[in-house]
């Protein structure tokens, strides 16, 4: 591996924690993903990808940056890809999926603040989020309470931190705010990079966008064979890597992965043996390096067949269309797009248990795992009556409420391998 | 006291239930309220009030109803009482300001709720509240998450749950949201009462809670003599008291008693000696019966001279223009009335800290005691911000965080004492 310590401390980052905190993911990848069997050869990509996600990727936005592009970061998938790569500018999603000085996090946001929102404030806070440090802007969202309140406190903590306004119900009004909230946000964007949003600009982006999204429900779909051709835990990686590589390369990566895969499928070969026990997660996402849930449930004589979550279908699979010659035309098209969401924030929010169910069917998933991170209230009012719902359509559901933390792991464990039993018994 | 047993048995209360409650809260109110000393003639009043809040209050309701008015009840100040006078129905809080049937509550709502919000589910699956069985509608907002979610598992509880969605920043699109929302409920009132708004009833409508507001405000500005002549538990009835009293007599009731309390302030007169310790509360609701935390503060050598609370001068300090010839020129200027409310749940929100700030000063108040909910995320989150700010322009500020229980009401105590003597020593 290369020596980036200057890039680290150029980037302000605080060296000995940055060292600490890279080897225990490091381990934690290795014992985690590197130990599966059978993984298909195509997961290398991404092994290598994670083993350099703080070293030659941050390189790379450097030399972007360096080349004049700006680098976007975000913490959600309202915040429109296409607009910015219509400026040539680079799109990272931020680190917030582990929990790293919750301490000093606490020092700023009530202890009953989701550990995902912790984390975003414990990486900056103990200085070892390259990606928040490498952002011309970053780039916020007013989803839930504790984000829209949490980005007023971390606003003076970093350059430029700009929030896009969000509705809270799919009404037209709503759909007017988002389109007039991502029309500012395109002029934001234009004002940041000194560079014009033109219509073959904001296509190439929506085509680039809508590439990387075909290919990972190429792979979403392939996931429905059986025996599964592929971990929950790697499907899981593929939709968290979305979110920070370039995605030309990744998108390519994506789909020779699913090459092997189809090839697979053709002869029978799995990950597991066939019949194994199929579970789908629905709920909160789950950013690297956030891989507890599944770690648990794949080691429970369970494969997970897909994800109903932001980093997961919920986030990729609907497309942008390309329709028009204006940009206005192009900000309609987008604006459908994001407004189809169904995150939980929005109410009533129907079209959410519609999907899971669908999903459920078509990855012939025998139970569904509702995932609810704790303290994030939408996610959790709304597993009651999905759990409801589901378990009325004939579909067994467990509702898990977790955190960061391994405390937990041993009563979560007993917990999933009873569901399992159930679902066996079925 | 007349016997009501036969109305509540009609609006469907659990007997048994509803009597051990008023049983509690009857005794709580003694023990708490008439205890107090140097008392106000004027505040007999809102005794007589309180001991039939469940009784004449509802019989009169039930005789409004069979003269064909409309009974509305509301968990939120954004419910505009102007729109509901207007067809000549009449407005109600609702009951969420005790620990009552939590059990039940939490097995349809996550525990990590607010008690606030589990207090009204506990209201209604215990059936004891019969301001919830009366109400022709009951009208939610999308303020924050927990509400906003809440609302989705209450509707298929009540007769007719209607919903208002909201704004959460203080830009043109979000003022533009507010009035169609408020148009939409003009609407939906009068489809439910049969009766048009007119410009005629709706400055009526104005008038008559202009009137209340200002008469809150009168008693709030009276509360910065010393010394205070009246306590702040009573400063808080009177505020809770004004969202279940018939509009006008309320009006009249507090006018009294603020010709009262202007004599006293001349004779020098108080409920407490002169020179005692001044706070002011700041932060979430507290509705009827949820006295605890001014208890705490004023058995602490403390008195209250004020409340920024929507139960308080956040709820009333805002008049209603009534201006313009019709019923579009007058929802403008109710939509601006109400889009000047700065809950903690919009984004940011620096007008609430900059008011705290001017209270403070106002009422003489030497400390903030801010009142956060526990789990209550906007108020939370923004108690931060808040407790920083006023320490820097020299304002002592305790922050905490409580729910409904008994079970902390020690610890409380101990702090809110060290802090009365902070101010002391000041």
């Amino acid at each position: 591996m290369a020596d980036y310590t200057k890039m680290w401390s150029e980037l302000g980052l605080d060296l000995k924690s940055h060292d600490a905190l890279l080897s225990i993911l490091g381990s934690a990848y290795g014992d985690i993903f590197l130990s599966q069997k059978n993984r298909p050869g195509g997961m290398k990509y991404f092994d290598f990808v994670m083993s350099e996600v703080h070293g030659l990727r941050i390189q790379e936005l450097m030399e972007a940056k360096a080349q004049g592009r700006i680098v976007v970061g975000s913490y959600c998938v309202f915040v429109p890809e296409e607009l910015i790569l219509a400026v040539n500018g680079v799109s990272v999603g931020l680190c917030a999926g582990a929990e790293f000085n919750f301490e000093g996090a606490e020092e700023v946001l009530p202890r009953n603040t989701c550990a995902l929102i912790k984390s975003a404030f414990g990486f900056k806070l103990g200085k070892v989020c390259p990606y928040l440090e490498a952002c011309d802007v970053v780039v916020g969202e007013n989803t839930c309470d504790g984000k829209k309140k949490a980005y007023e406190i971390l606003g003076p903590m970093v350059k430029d931190l700009y929030v896009i306004d969000l509705h809270q119900t799919k009404s037209e009004m709503g759909r007017a705010l988002l389109k007039e909230e991502y029309r500012r946000f395109a002029t934001k964007l234009e004002n940041v990079s000194g560079r014009k949003i033109t219509p073959e600009s904001l296509k190439k982006g929506i085509e680039i966008v809508n590439a990387k999204r075909a290919a990972v429900k190429r792979l979403a779909a392939i996931r429905a064979a059986d025996p599964a051709p592929i971990s929950g835990l790697d499907g899981l990686l593929v939709n968290q890597v979305f979110f920070y590589d370039d995605p030309i390369r990744f998108t390519d990566s994506v789909n020779k992965l699913c090459d092997e895969l189809e090839d697979r499928v053709k002869k029978g070969m799995g990950v597991v043996a066939p019949g194994t026990t199929r579970v789908m997660v629905s709920g909160c996402p789950m950013a690297v390096p956030n891989w507890k849930l599944p770690m648990l449930i794949e080691s429970s004589n369970a494969v997970i067949v897909g994800e109903e979550s932001c980093v997961g279908e919920r986030g990729t699979r609907w497309l942008t269309e390309s329709k028009g010659d204006t940009v206005e035309d192009l900000l309609d098209t987008i604006t459908e797009r994001y407004f189809s969401i169904d995150c939980a924030v929005f109410t009533p929010n129907p079209s959410r248990i519609d999907y899971v169910k669908e999903m459920a069917k078509r990855l012939s998933a025998q139970g569904v795992i509702h995932y609810g991170l704790q303290f994030c209230q939408p996610y959790i009012m709304e597993s009651g009556p999905v759990e409801k719902e589901l378990e009325k359509s004939g579909i067994p559901t467990l509702r898990l409420e977790t955190d960061y933390s391994q405390e937990d792991a041993g009563q979560l464990k007993t917990r999933i391998e009873a569901f399992v039993e159930r679902l066996e018994k079925k």
